[in-house]
């Protein structure tokens, strides 16, 4: 049976940026609705939310405690079906906890927590649950991420011998003083690491996603660039693969003039394959042999899960709303399955507690070994 | 107030492809809610819509007569408040008009009717009954196309003398048969034209949108290229404007290869400006004298209306739907407007019954035109 | 037997541009050395000329009329073998026509004279005297015209149907003064048109090199934009082909902003082919139903004139003066095997006489539809 | 006063590449002649390349020993003016020192010697004999390379923070043999290095041209990719420069598809800069808070070297020939200057002795770096 889901967000009051996204994206196609939310821990705020998102007034809770308890004990049908936490990361673990415990599915932005150690006591509960978990790595949404897979899976481009992911940006190359930039550069909010925390995990996903391969070893150089900051702004790291791959990782909040430039280049025996974040409806296959390809979103040739992720015939740009929106969708899809059939084996389409595992052992890897003199540091979770 | 608006759709059903672009996009913002339908006009078609939108039955009409006349006798606050018509061509006046007389709002895809005639009878009754009429040209709806104009507008490129606007599309190139092809190239569900009216009025509108000056001579070369086809699939036009620059315009079904390749040049005394639908978030600006620009969308520096037609920093790509969206998203604050102050005067910031006028004189002087064997025809309305 | 030929040039003295592009691109490859010149209608500048490129004094000669007959009473090999005419327009017919009655070759830059008729009267005398002319149409030089010329030979794109050809440019977009811009407004130097006969002809050339096709009626807009200008410097011209394809061709000097910008598009049934001037290594192909592909020059894919027209490993930026020196090369290797077999038939592997008429006689037909009020307008030689 | 140059080659005969590109780069502007040739170490092949060259029998020597023997001995005016060696790296040291030390001026070919320790040695012998000595690191011959630099030196982009400078080359992806590929992965030809020599010296060299900066420290990941190979197909280098700057630096002979991508990006304070080598005529700025700028070769706003380094108007591509020529057109003007007045103070307009020895000095700093497990390793000559 397909029901529309009811989502309640913790997270995202006014002023917040990502909160709005993930409403849009979460109602996008019509599958999933807000019902209540505890969007702000100033309760004023949240009500003013609530308010200006057409929810009735008791459906903005003052605290996501309340909000959890209270919407547990609603009848079927009238309570929640799942959270969609979207605060800053300091705020993830502990309404992800008491959401599984109280029977709730999760949505979560990422990274998935702030310490490796809140990702596995999360790891623990999800698997204990059996409750769904999805981690909201956007860029896993892009149709042409999921067509650049499959040609690698399909062994188009032989065994995969370098990665080159970058994800430069350059909005933080003044010590500019702004909500969103604040928590981003605060320890207390954002956890151990800044620039490699909140890009560095994106790029580093969508390696691992698109190769199939798993980093086994690190070298970084982790840089604090604009003075005073406490976190990193900006890194390199070379990469070891599990299939004896190298790589290069870049990610940077001070490369002036780059808005959100994530892209990625993998090479293999025969031939790599090319794709950009800011143009991401074009993937380009380069050939040793043959004249270069561009695969393009919507076109009738992609693969079955790239046609899934796309909403219109090729030549109608699709975005990152659209990415967003595909991992909701995927997500509602699951947790549709799960609602008519909870003992069924499950298979995700969509990131999830694995995948933020590995994006907070990345944090943690990536800025012990930027510490250490030695070149390779072994990548551990 | 702002309240949630209330859209019935006429159109939309099973089957169709720009109903769901549509309920996407009138959506998105959380401004407007799906209230009702006649979504097709097979009844039983409209029920398993409303059934996979999760409407209640009843909101499930059999006719858009139905649907108007009933909805007209709802007290206020339970019903629509404005129509949404997204039927082919042929299906567009008789539920506007109605839709009128009942006191609804309209919005209606483009060409606005299957004639000029019917236009200018809807311009008549949108004139007398002072409500809401908004045509969904959705490239209009572009946060660069916004920002080329206000350029325009400021005189950056000072007075203008030449436009080039193409819209080449190629999925017409063989004799397909389905749905979306068949009444395209039917004129009883299309009108007199196929290729002129589906795209040539979009490349028209966008030329005369940005540059805010008006088609006033064409030439045009309007050809049937794929054997036995009806209307149109391909054509050239040359233009003259008001101000005496000269232009052209290029639409094509057939050109083999393209997806949706809505483009435009517009070159002025000082410089030169290119926009590309398939990559909006761009917008080159080139000089005499100076290295070119690329203006990008979210990017702080763009005018009002651009911005406003954003929702995301720049780097996160805005396509399509987004772009339909902020239409949508236009008209819903008009429409609040109107409800909270219904005499005051109206400037609408979406395209109206005036462009769908014009619009429907540009099929019908281009048809004319690739008939008449006089090089200029004077664009008449 | 390879010899090094001598080359006479007519033109290019100081401050003329071609003339140095031409003697560049003829010696580029060694094959060709610069043996005399009379470089100017002033004998002082033939002289500065001819000393700054180390010629001796002797070799610089005052007149064309005093080269032509001087070599030629020269003894051979030590006499030039061919003549080079880089000349204003008005400038090319007579030494062209002297040139051959005193038996030397001739390379001439387009278009081939100042009228239709000269450009007759020259191929009577180059079929007469069965001598070889080069007519140094560069864009036909570089290797990507050449690949995309053999894969419409090959049938890759199935029938051709439409074809759009642009020319702009921006530097004429005020009223300039100078050497280059003076003799190209000046009907008495460049004959009846400006820009449709500066750049207006290579785009013509262009289209019909490119696609095997002919222009058999044409359309023509054909303006004078900046104030007081006597010859066009813009125009739009839409086009029919002998296959029954239709085309538009644009050729614009006060497209503000814009450099050099030339580029074809070609459709036929199957898929489409892109390819810009600007860019010259990359030739697009897209189709309809698998990814579109880019075609690289120096790839050994290419075809084997494409492969001749290319000197160094793909990647290694190839451009125009690599093109013009293309021109060159297959003429030198064409004189070479005329002066060894001078009586076997010729298969020309440069653009010729021929080309040379059909340019002259775009240019008259052009200005002629661009004055009449007749839709279509014949295209005849 | 300006003589025409007479060059003596070492190399370069029948089956090599970059002997004819340096023939063809000297000779384009008409400054500089072929004089005479020790083309190969096989005497045969030189009398062949000598008489497809048009050079009489006795200028083709047998051993380049003879050569620089033989042409000290001629008069003035009939020498040799200088030598230029396009031999593989290890018979590089040998002809450039005999040379300057029969007072024979020199242009060599990149990396300048097969070890630092003969880096240093030559480096010494052109301060003894205070000779030219011209290093033809061809990508600094870019006219927008030029620009790149010009405006950092102005200040432009602030202080420099970051540097990413790539060399993905895919040529070598798989065991191939050929001439080209045999040299070059044989250590005994090219020295310790295969990929880094070859191409990231090209990478390192156009850092540290561009941003006027010092690599100071490396971390280097050095591979051998393909099976069987002697030396390093394949690389990644995190990179300090002397002003606090981070970077990274790519080389790779193996990534598949790739033609000869060489690029740069470096970022300041203010803004970034791009610069792909394979359309080498734009040069991208980008702000943080203004439109991003496109820079093109031949425009009248660039700098005078910039200017200096281009031949034909903007829109006309100039590629890596006319690089490559701008390095030999510019050492011919020095050595001209340097005949005329011998003692004066030189400010080489051309890479020279200093860029071989840091480019010799890379090569081995690299490859301990990569064999060292410490993480920083300092650079040093």
């Amino acid at each position: 049976m397909n029901r529309k889901l009811k989502m309640g967000m913790i997270g995202g009051g006014q002023g917040a940026f990502i909160g709005g996204v993930h409403r849009i994206a979460a109602q996008l196609d019509g599958l999933i609705e807000l019902h209540c939310g505890a969007f702000s821990s100033n309760p004023e705020n949240s009500k003013i939310t609530a308010k200006s998102l057409f929810l009735e007034d008791h459906k903005a809770y003052d605290t996501f405690e309340e909000m959890i308890i209270q919407e547990s004990q609603l009848p079927e049908g009238e309570k929640m079906d799942f959270v969609s936490i979207v605060t800053p990361n300091f705020a993830h673990f502990k309404p992800a906890l008491m959401a599984l415990e109280y029977g709730f599915h999760v949505v979560i932005d990422k990274p998935i927590t702030l310490t490796l150690e809140e990702a596995k006591q999360l790891h623990k509960k999800v698997k204990e649950t059996g409750l769904l978990l999805c981690l909201t790595h956007t860029y896993a949404g892009y149709p042409m991420v999921e067509q650049a897979k499959h040609l690698i899976e399909q062994g188009k481009l032989g065994q995969i011998r370098k990665i080159i992911v970058e994800y430069p940006q350059g909005w933080l190359s003044s010590a500019i003083n702004n909500k969103q930039a604040n928590w981003r550069t605060d320890s207390s909010k954002s956890g151990i690491s800044g620039c490699m925390g909140d890009i560095g995990t994106h790029a580093a996903h969508l390696a691992e996603y698109i190769s199939g391969l798993e980093i086994t070893k690190i070298c970084a150089d982790i840089n604090i660039v604009v003075p005073n900051r406490e976190l990193d702004d900006d890194g390199n790291v070379l990469l070891k693969f599990n299939n004896g791959a190298n790589g290069v990782l870049i990610a940077s909040q001070i490369a002036a003039g780059e808005e959100n430039a994530l892209s990625i280049r993998v090479y293999g025996e025969l031939g790599g394959l090319e794709w950009h974040q800011m143009e991401p409806n074009s993937l380009i296959l380069k050939w040793s042999d043959a004249p270069s390809q561009v695969y393009r979103t919507g076109m009738p040739y992609n693969c079955e899960k790239s046609k899934l992720n796309s909403r219109t015939p090729a030549g109608h740009p699709e975005g990152y709303i659209e990415a967003f929106a595909n991992i909701y969708r995927n997500f509602s899809v699951s947790l549709n399955n799960y609602l008519d059939y909870p003992n069924n084996e499950r298979v995700n389409n969509f990131p999830s507690i694995e995948e933020g595992l590995r994006g907070m052992a990345f944090i943690e890897n990536v800025i012990a070994s930027g510490k250490s003199s030695e070149k390779w540091y072994n990548f551990k979770i």
